[in-house]
């Protein structure tokens, strides 16, 4: 099923996508009020009996997307997660090694931005770039997670474009800076349920700006698998529902590239995943 | 005023130090439930009107300490913004220029331990090291905000024990991992309000580990100042009441010795910074 947040008439709520309709599951069952707050609940088991009476009656040209996890505890994002990557970032001659555990940063969910609104890029720098990440919603709480029942914790997956101000990323050599600024970490359209997809199977990946292919890979690419991730993050802390892992940008970044390209105003970046859709943002520049 | 947050007879609370007794602030006010709540609702100029008919009546010795602030949303952290550790990570091979820009990464609020409660070793790892550095509490939401602006914002000065698992703050070349291990930020007692410190003023900071001191330098000594820092963040992101700026610790911190020195269980760990007061923590092996 594929699961999302939204705003409508107003109202901020979460459903379920049935063909070019919104079931509302907050407004039908009004202790959950957002999907954070069913996943923490435990009832993700339960959705195909929770959704069941529930009338697919929100139109979907209708609403207003939010961040499929509005305010997760925890986004923990993956660098230099694959292989083409990798290269790239070797080649403008940052660092020469493989890592040989996952690298990793976070994002708070105030940098996140939805399906549908503007990418921000802020007054201080123009270095505004795309990443097109594979998303993976986390679904029950646990702490060193071994690597074997990591995808049972996985409670559904999206598409996250972790865009960045490259400038901010590399002037302190602190990685941070870069990837916070806020709406940036687009986050959507929506998470399809885990049991929809086989975990085992590599999903096409690409990303688009302004139609054109910037880059494309399948997530069987990865260095570190999403089970390994899953594995390491827990090692460090408590994952608990709603902690989004995002898990690396293939490569095709637009600073390695010669000349660097970067997204400006007007500009509309996607990212598609096969088995899940497609997640659109304009560019808009920031309004102090 | 010394503010803090805590647990009496299993109830959280927050409160005002007065002598040895806390004024249970929390409770007069339910409104206010939390610190962070207190200074979201911009209550902090009215802070003696409201502890003014608040007996002082609950024993300082009977309270069990919590963070500071319980749930920041932003925990803010700069690395190497003393010139005296720069100098040691420098020795050690990592790095040799001053950064332009101050560097930094994010905590989650997970990783936080109170006053009085035990910093964990995980069982991954060892190499557990401290870091003592004055934390500062954001008062008021920001965006933008200019240095010479920028003490407006804060609603006070505490300190943190910065405590991290030098192993993988290293093994991926990311230094989130080794930073947010649970119960290993620890931050305490108290907050001083804003309108007690001086910012023009140094303040002495040391650390210590078992009775011995292991770092002592004051706060003038920061590359980058209270100021430039929260200039510096609020470029990325909204400050909002209740983020914690953490800025940086001096040189003497256990990894850089030789050989190195980490904290292991049955140790206790002091940070003490001049007018706020010793937050103190002892070591203890994480229970899986």
């Amino acid at each position: 099923m594929k699961l999302l947040s939204f705003q409508h008439q107003g109202v901020a709520s979460w459903g379920a996508v049935v063909g070019d309709h919104v079931a509302d599951l907050g407004r039908a069952h009004p202790q959950f009020p957002t999907l954070q707050s069913y996943l923490a609940a435990g009832r993700l088991p339960n959705l195909a009996q929770d959704a069941a009476f529930v009338k697919a009656d929100v139109p979907l040209a209708e609403i207003e997307y939010l961040p499929v996890i509005t305010q997760p505890e925890k986004i923990v994002c993956a660098i230099r997660n694959y292989h083409d990557h990798h290269k790239e970032v070797v080649a403008a001659g940052l660092d020469r090694e493989l890592s040989s555990h996952p690298p990793i940063f976070l994002r708070t969910w105030r940098s996140q931005v939805a399906h549908g609104q503007p990418i921000l890029r802020p007054d201080c720098s123009d270095s505004l770039d795309w990443e097109g990440e594979l998303a993976v919603v986390i679904g029950r709480s646990g702490r060193n997670i071994p690597e074997d029942q990591a995808h049972e914790y996985v409670a559904g997956y999206s598409i996250y474009n972790d865009a960045s101000i490259r400038e901010w990323q590399f002037h302190a050599k602190a990685i941070a800076a870069g990837k916070n600024f806020e709406s940036t970490g687009a986050f959507g359209p929506w998470m399809v349920t885990a049991d929809e997809i086989d975990p085992a199977r590599p999903l096409e990946l690409s990303t688009r700006l302004n139609g054109e292919r910037m880059q494309s890979t399948n997530t069987g690419n990865m260095i570190f698998s999403v089970a390994q991730q899953i594995a390491y993050a827990s090692t460090i802390f408590t994952l608990v529902p709603g902690d989004v892992i995002v898990t690396g940008t293939p490569g095709g970044v637009g600073w390695s590239r010669k000349p660097p390209r970067f997204m400006v105003p007007g500009d509309v970046v996607e990212v598609e995943i096969e088995g899940i859709g497609v997640l659109s943002n304009p560019i808009a520049q920031a309004r102090q």
